[in-house]
């Protein structure tokens, strides 16, 4: 009998027909006698909805009671969609994310998943149909609720597929995984197969389609992901173990990353301890970090790396209580500027893959100020007004 | 240090400037070095909307998973009332119903509380000011998220505070228990004290201000309840032991119960199984029978007896059933009928009430369908539209 895990997203359920219409679908796959799994997140807006009523209580919400709220949107979901696939005669079993056993540990609104109740979850199978299980969220040792944060739904859905050890298919409103965004370049196209390796570097570098953790999640388990489009029969993208990619092209894909920030900080040349401190806070605030690099000159010492443009406030608080012990720091944040990479897994046995990027941005005159390169990808920080010109021209350039 | 287990309705946590407001209430009770556990309801029209909600999903909606939604209410106004509080630096710890161990047996929306873990609800104060836990829900012996039905919030906070050894202080937006509905007689008195056996008469005769199974439940554990007006100065009504009454009045109170149905059946004089049959399918309906009287006639054996109007939909179901198996059944369910009451720990000892309520309505020319006595309260079936004025005429009487 073949299993699936199926995720659904907010915009998958964001009102009642849509409910039913997916309801419908699940019994129209439960008929060919699978045995599924479904994930789903709240409905729509619902979560943006709750995190705005909260502003009219506190200005400083805290963790724990926030993850308790936000839980509620998920619960619903599994309600609403439970009781429409039992008009349909679908003997469903809705859980929550602590129902699930889905245990967490870190941050209340970050959480990570610990570890998965997968017998539990087996024995469900001998008396319902269809499981349904909150995506993002989870509960932590001491018994409190939590939420997965960002593309946390993803992760529920990719964690429960390697507990129960099948396949996950995750529905968006996107078909599937693209050289580039095709907002930005009409001409990109879909691949019908792509390696974990590359789709890892591609969601790390910024193209949405799907959160790093849940690629290394499915990497780390080898659970092959199908990327498509909610009840659409348009054909999406399928992410495999690397050694499953057959030929492969230099050049896979190009992303854009206007979401980040730019961090530029001179500190001098005498102390010791403070890239220790710094990354430890950092650590601290589990802010992730990335394209660092150092230079010295008469100055000091100049660190640069990039954080996601949503962590600046929490940056700033965490420079000022560094400026206590570190008095003549200097640091600037940069927000206008952009993250683009190209990616492809066959770059390293491939040469003049980086004289041909180089080329690009130079005969258009695009400047750039820090570049990074990885195994299989080269990612340029540039102005973000001419990141898409620069994303469209690479596509050109390696016919994406 | 003094305890006790407060609960607020849903009017009384309808709005984040109520919730707010509440949360300043609590936090002058936390600063008079009290410890308390706050009760609290879904908020406002939360649980109707939900319910709205659900019927563009199904005409037939399951318990189990009505249940699991309807608990995202009361979570959804603890999470808030939580952070109200965090925001004043009162140290909270909001719990669900499972997380403060409620655990239920019985229907998912009509579950009845099992057991309390209080060592666990112990413990917590050493780390928090105030406890805040979700009321009407629980969960069940296999884990399914349960609700406790009609008036459970009540339920919930009397429990704790069986549980806790404490006091209970309930608010909503009437102020104590008056002799009769205030509406109907604008005179009406509001009693400082009433007995439990009182106040059960009351409850149970539809004097809507606490469920019965509240009281029964306090009075079972002599746990004091004060029933008072939110966020108010005026004074409430407490509910007190039957011996820590003093002198008591022959008739204390007037109750009108308009939410009822008057269930008249005709069956054949040899059918020895009816009655069992009947009995046995209405307890495994829940369905709580009143007033229940039988008489003999021509046609056979008549029973009248009355339930909550809200029963109407699966008494008929119910009826169904039986005609398969007793054809000749004559069944006439009255819903414009009213019970009116007249209660008085003190009749059991003084004369002539009885028959001042008779010649009262009498002399009114009021007429009723039945009459039951218990203890300490008669209670008439009569016209709806007859009910106010003879509730009223009744109260003249007494001097209530």
């Amino acid at each position: 009998m073949k299993r699936s895990v199926l995720k659904f997203g907010g915009s998958s359920v964001s009102d009642f027909s849509k409910i039913k219409d997916l309801a419908d679908y699940l019994k129209s796959r439960i008929n060919k006698n699978e045995q599924l799994i479904v994930v789903v997140s709240a409905m729509g807006k619902t979560t943006d909805d709750l995190l705005t009523s909260v502003s009219h209580l506190t200005a400083n919400p805290n963790d724990k009671d926030l993850a308790m709220l936000l839980n509620t949107g998920e619960q619903q979901t599994i309600s609403f969609l439970s009781l429409a696939l039992n008009d349909l005669d679908v003997r469903t079993k809705p859980l929550t994310g602590y129902q699930a056993g889905i245990e967490t540990r870190g941050h209340h609104l970050k959480s990570k998943i610990s570890s998965i109740e997968s017998d539990f979850l087996e024995n469900l199978f001998e008396s319902n149909d269809l499981l349904i299980v909150a995506g993002f969220q989870g509960f932590n040792e001491v018994g409190e609720l939590t939420t997965l944060g960002r593309g946390g739904s993803d992760t529920t859905a990719v964690a429960l597929a390697a507990a129960l050890n099948c396949t996950c298919e995750i529905y968006t409103d996107v078909t599937g995984v693209f050289s580039t965004d095709p907002r930005i370049y009409s001409n990109a196209k879909r691949w019908e197969m792509i390696s974990f390796e590359e789709m890892m570097e591609m969601s790390a570098l910024g193209a949405g389609v799907l959160e790093t953790r849940s690629v290394e999640l499915a990497n780390n388990h080898n659970i092959p992901i199908y990327l498509g489009k909610t009840l659409s029969d348009e054909k999406g993208t399928w992410i495999v173990p690397n050694d499953q990619m057959l030929e492969r092209k230099a050049v896979t894909g190009v992303a854009l990353d206007k979401e980040m920030a730019h961090v530029t900080i001179t500190y001098p040349l005498d102390s010791k301890t403070f890239l220790t401190d710094l990354f430890y806070k950092l650590e601290g605030a589990e802010i992730n970090i990335d394209m660092i690099s150092q230079i010295q000159n008469q100055e000091g010492l100049q660190l640069s790396f990039t954080v996601k443009e949503s962590e600046e406030k929490d940056l700033n608080y965490l420079f000022d209580v560094l400026r206590e012990s570190y008095t003549n720091l200097y640091v600037k944040i940069e927000t206008t500027y952009c993250k683009l990479s190209v990616i492809g897994a066959g770059m390293r046995d491939m040469t003049g893959v980086a004289s041909k990027i180089f080329k690009t941005l130079l005969t258009s005159d695009i400047p750039f100020y820090q570049v990074t390169t990885s195994e299989i990808s080269v990612s340029y920080v540039v102005d973000e007004n001419y990141g898409e010109k620069a994303a469209r021209l690479l596509c050109e350039a390696f016919d994406l």
